[in-house]
């Protein structure tokens, strides 16, 4: 394990292995994260054949860390495995894993905060008739958590076309809409597009033309509504759209408080009057969208502040998140 | 290495990876392919991003190996790192792995065909603002040698949906379409889909009804022209579609002997009337296919059979390469 084997750098990430065991199904063990883990035959890299989540660990006030939303994670995670066809690990198996890595972290890096990713691959290729041993790991990485008092960085965004139809998610389950999948080159490339073109993210938009989620985010905006009150929107899940934890948690935040909610739908249009627009993700938080494709948007700094507080409560987002386990 | 740590079953694979090393670059080494080279934070695994090839080598009158059209393979690798922006080892690089996989290969599985296959990822994440250093390798896998006195099996097809509109490659280079990646998580989905309905195999249509290409084959048709001449098809390359090495060397042979060419555009309508369709890849061959959506086909076995000879002979692919190093 890093804190074996690591020198100060090592010791900043933690990895537990879930090793197949025949008695015991999968057995987490921690190991060195800067060790080679896995072979070339995995199909997590010979065909980008896996599912991922990142949630984010915060230490609280005895040491320990709590990891924020991870029902929700976990519950999109077997959502995303039923889409693949992919048997992967029970939410049991996940959080005895977790525990043991948070359980290592906070022993090495006490204090710290750290981003937690569970990953689960289909495993190595097998001849034909075998049943896959799907790979699976969670890795954690220390990460600066966000000051309460510092507003996440704003965000130049252009609207780049993710190639699909709004509506071709439940026409096609074969192009895994709405799956956290290891396929994520067309994701990582609009964002190399977007840093090449002046910008700092992206907000897809479907070759019909509606507004649907960043590579790596979900779009909020706060819009006023027929009555003159505020409302806060979000895309509609049934674009193919990644159901977002950190939407789902802000929701029903403000749902106690009373908003007005919606889903969508949403175009480019509706971006016209309204009084802020936010990428939502676990790790970096509710960021504010400064511009998208160089139109300048307004920029609140108390809505700012209040999405992100909604989100560090990390309480239950009840039926905003699309499966809980 | 595996012929020395691995039993029968092991010594059937040979793998070479591509050390990184200060003075010579990239230095290929023979590696154990049972066991892990990839740390979990290799972005091939972790984002799917990374390109491969995969191509097929025989045993010669002398008992070496050589690698079909390998030049069309590397060629297209370089076109695929292009559009990913990805650093990759040079042609010369990779023939220097794949020599030393080549005699090994040999040595060890004496008069065997082999698929080669090539792969590059970003390699492990790095902290902002250090470039990526690529993780590479070939591994070589004994294959079956098809006899050429048997045909290939034929296929019963599906059409799905690609989901992305064939004029979209130009358009928005972000969505990779035309390069080979790791993301193939949906080609997987697809044959899985297939095969779950009763199919063997896919073609994909663009959502504005374009015949495309397999998840992991190159479409060819046989139909008649205004002349009545037999005329081999097809689909357009600029719809996004993978530039096929054995549609180009199929292409050259074809062009040889006299035979009219087209390349589409093609649509479902279009598979009336014809003489036949055939899936064409470098490892399983030149496959006829029996029926598109339960339609049968008209099935040519003597077509099948000189389709297969065209990529047997393995000539220069010439200008129906897109790209040779």
């Amino acid at each position: 394990m890093s804190t074996v084997s690591g020198g100060v750098a090592a010791s900043r990430e933690v990895l537990v292995l879930l090793r197949p065991s025949g008695v015991a199904g999968l057995v987490p063990e921690l190991a060195d994260p800067s060790a080679p883990h896995l072979t070339v035959k995995d199909q997590g890299v010979s065909r980008g054949d896996g599912l991922f989540e990142t949630a984010l660990a915060v230490p609280g006030d005895h040491g320990a860390l709590t990891v924020r939303k991870l029902g929700a994670h976990l519950g999109r995670l077997g959502g995303s495995a039923e889409i693949l066809d992919l048997p992967v690990p029970s939410p049991a198996q996940w959080r005895q894993a977790i525990d043991m890595g948070l359980a290592e972290f906070a022993r090495s890096c006490p204090g710290t905060a750290a981003t937690v990713k569970l990953t689960v691959t289909r495993g190595p290729e097998t001849a034909a008739g075998l049943a896959p041993q799907p790979t699976a790991w969670v890795l954690l990485t220390a990460t600066a958590l966000p000051d309460p008092s510092v507003r996440p960085a704003g965000l130049r965004v252009l609207l780049l076309n993710r190639g699909l139809d709004s509506r071709v998610a439940d026409k096609a389950p074969w192009l895994l809409a709405g799956a956290k999948t290891l396929s994520y080159a067309v994701n990582m490339a609009a964002l190399r597009h977007a840093k090449a073109n002046g910008a700092d993210d992206v907000l897809f938009v479907s070759s019909d033309g509606q507004l649907l989620e960043g590579p790596t985010s979900t779009a909020l905006l706060v819009r006023r509504n027929a009555e003159g009150r505020r409302e806060l929107v979000t895309p509609l899940r049934q674009q193919g759209i990644l159901a977002g934890t950190s939407q789902a948690v802000v929701f029903a935040a403000a749902e106690r408080e009373g908003w007005p909610l919606g889903y969508g739908p949403l175009t480019p249009a509706d971006l016209e009057g309204i009084e802020g627009l936010w990428l939502a993700s676990s790790v970096r938080g509710v960021a504010p969208v400064l511009s998208v494709d160089g139109e300048p948007l307004p920029v609140d700094d108390e809505l700012t502040d209040r999405l992100n507080a909604w989100l560090r409560e990390d309480r239950d987002p009840g039926a905003h998140a699309v499966t809980v386990d």
